[in-house]
């Protein structure tokens, strides 16, 4: 794309001559190609074997904080396959804010991660977070995440915009929705159009909650941007008990995703157990999830 | 009630011994009485003429800022009449941050309100500012309701522990749940048990939207009270075109009710015009907010 | 005075020529009266026998949290007096977050409060609750202070529009300076000018501090109104040991005074223990903000 | 160092006997390197040439948001040098949140800076923003700045563990001081112990100024850390009128530094011009600064 900036008033046609030009667009927001005032279609992601990402459908990403065996990613695909969710979150590199935490079982976790996802149909999401994890990691995953500490690493968002992968972006912990929408802006002026953006929890006065999950995010975005929201429950409210009536009221406040943390025993997960939803838990939000999704659609 | 505050361990059985004592509780919160470890049974308030608030039904409650004519109240009213919406709210004195805006119709706007609804079988919720109010405006309303400003105005709450008259009591705009929990336990130490929780949006970094509405705070409401929790979504997020769907997402995260602004021509309303639903979509919001509360109903 | 307020373009000398206009002003602020574009000279207030707020003099204010008997008034009035500290606070009317606290000695305290200040010539600030409390209050203050919780109690503001003495007004713990500014306009338009401004510390993410004290409110109140302004460092930042730099700083960032809390033995203090001053650390304080204050007299 | 975390009481003179053992610690917090239950003397850096950092020193650093071109920079290094100002700021890779915005001169630029400062005796301090980075221009500065989006970019943090040049760690935008610390623990833990930390304004709700600067974070910083601290007050309040002020303030709140943004003329800088001091406003506040250390080194 040419992005033209300028304050001047400059009379579109002149430029509308000049080879080579297909559409010329006039757009104030700071924010340009991912503005609604750009393209006005909605944009869906197409992952393959029929998983799509955007309008029309609504995308369940489910599965543990971290990657940590074999055993337990097995437990955790069964349990996706037996509720049809085709997309499985899960990290191999952990962001930590103490150096003493667990840091996740890296390139190698990865590559066991896609292997067994492939065998059995699942799509992978997860987290990368730094510009040399780029390409070792792209083969080995259907969509790249951008952690909240991540959102405004100038230079990820600059890699990100050269792969063919999609992006995940989430919202910084106090982003706004204004800087979110950059973010994005730069990855998709880099060349890389295929963005989701995730909405997981701003940090606030309030510590009832771990986050304060904004849901408000969900009917602006969707306005101000054509760009697939997703509302992720576990870190934006992180009380386990609470991850499924705000994953319910996202999809009715318009998300076209949840993406939500689940492990076979949250009790004994290595990290985030007290966000985690159980098997049983899971399964009952699924179901739940489907049914408003599918009301919301009926609605007027 | 007594309520006994100490740190000493006491065996509860010496004092269930004493006479006239009906009931004992052991409650580790700040808030006691409000709590859900005091009383598991929802509060359910009845308004009389089959109109409920609390578990078991939907409170709609809809009408504009500021009452500001009885033409104006007249077609509110016959709009709300025609959506079967029982309760209606307006305000009579209107709290202003500038002291150069208007100040509502004051006493004599709020007994035609009380006669005009009245015929029509209409429950009145409006706004108590001061202690000297509570007596003059008592016969005309069916709820108080105490705004953000006055959320920890405690000689407000003393004034209304001694009235036989429900009152909603509205989250402050940086106050904390617990907070809310102590306001309301003010009240209900003073002898009135009839109270509801209205989240309302609090105070963010985030300018996209007036304030964030906190939807977060109703299931963690209405976990650890008996109390109903209401969402009002015109002040929380304050923009017309998102009340819609924070609405709809307040109810299928566990809210009791909803209160939003309404009016015939919100362009032309005194006040709070740029968040306020015309009839149109008023009345499309409550055919929805029935058929998502419906579904709820049916949720595992 | 006439407040005009309008859009169009008005030629102000048609104004200017009516009879009983002294002066006109164009100010385009919303708060208009305490704004430094309608008086450029700073106000200073005059408390009597010499005791001055406002540029040219640093203001110490300091007393307990509450009023709690005559001898713990006759021991903090002597350390003032010792230290040459003219204005102390105290509270008569305690506003509390939970109903089972300690609520203050009321009016009997006040009027013992006042008899014994008056005789060491100190001069009381203490805070107003309601609008009932004005009257009886009047005759017993030199300085009703308005709390942060009241910032936007607009009938309390109506009411201190129209008395005689110098008011205090807090900023409310989420309240921005628009709006504090806002609040002392509506106390000045109802002809009361004698006004002070008091940053107390802010709302913010941060759990290390009781509240965020924002010393920036002061050089941006400095420039925006002609009013003084005082710091409070014990709520601003509500931990004992952090309360002397925070008051030396605010003075260093242009504060006209500040206003903290002392106590002869901080904890057995009835209220607030945590973040009070014992005396010794209270008269090291004030030699300290005296020398911060003439250095900065000093600066260039 | 060995860390030990546990939560088992363990005889401390089980460990102490083992060979190779000089010291052991028992530390409460999460940090453990950095605080001063584990080392109580205030680190003091040494950069050579009589330019320390730390306890006994004032440590001012200016220069503009980024470094634009040799005779920006001759200009800015002569205003340092009639100063006595040691130490010079200015960006060379430049974080922007907006793809269409300047970033910067890059490697070339730094050794330029870095050529010009060597001739003139004054040091450096420039952000680094990735890993690769670190290697590339170790050679270059004489402090890496960790600038406040990567506060928590733990890889970055890691790579700046292995380095024997000291760090400067900005608080994230919001951060808290408990993860400023953490963030330090990371770098102190990896071996580099020459740490620095950044106190540089907040988000808040208050849009009176660009950010929030906390000058709490000083003394409750020292308190907890043995580490230099250190006050940006550009970016902290954002508006050039405010800026000396806030750093008086800030000196006089116990810090140990002042890092602030100048240029020749601010209305040209390429960033940041708005909260930018040209040099006669920057040589007064470097007088002033002096006074108010001094002032501040004689207090009781």
């Amino acid at each position: 794309y040419l992005v033209a900036i300028g304050k001047a008033d400059i009379d579109l046609r002149t430029i509308g001559q000049l080879p080579g030009i297909l559409d010329i667009h006039r757009v104030s927001d700071e924010y340009k190609l991912v503005s609604r005032k750009w393209r006005v279609r909605p944009t869906v992601l197409d992952l393959g074997d029929g998983v799509r990402i955007g309008e029309g459908s609504l995308s369940i990403m489910a599965g543990p904080c971290s990657i940590e065996s074999e055993a337990q990613m097995e437990k955790i695909m069964q349990h996706l396959v037996d509720n049809d969710v085709r997309i499985m979150r899960g990290g191999v590199f952990k962001p930590r804010s103490s150096p003493y935490s667990f840091r996740g079982l890296g390139m190698d976790g990865l590559k066991l991660f896609h292997q067994m996802a492939r065998a059995r149909g699942i799509k992978i999401i997860t987290e990368v977070m730094q510009v040399s994890q780029v390409e070792e990691m792209h083969d080995y995953v259907d969509v790249f995440q951008v952690g909240a500490r991540n959102t405004q690493n100038f230079n990820l968002l600059d890699a990100l915009g050269g792969v063919d992968k999609p992006v995940l972006i989430k919202r910084g912990i106090s982003g706004t929705l204004e800087e979110l929408l950059s973010s994005a802006e730069y990855v998709f002026s880099g060349g890389n159009e295929k963005l989701i953006l995730c909405e997981r929890g701003i940090r606030t006065f309030e510590t009832a909650s771990r986050n304060t999950l904004d849901l408000n995010a969900v009917p602006i975005l969707k306005e101000k941007t054509h760009l697939p929201v997703i509302v992720d429950p576990s870190h934006g409210i992180g009380i386990r008990d609470y991850v499924a009536p705000m994953a319910l009221a996202g999809v009715m406040a318009g998300a076209d995703g949840i993406v939500y943390e689940a492990h076979e025993k949250p009790e004994e997960a290595a990290s985030d157990g007290a966000q985690t939803l159980n098997f049983a838990e899971s399964a009952r939000l699924v179901r739940n999830l489907r049914r408003v999704y599918a009301l919301r659609q009926e609605l007027e």
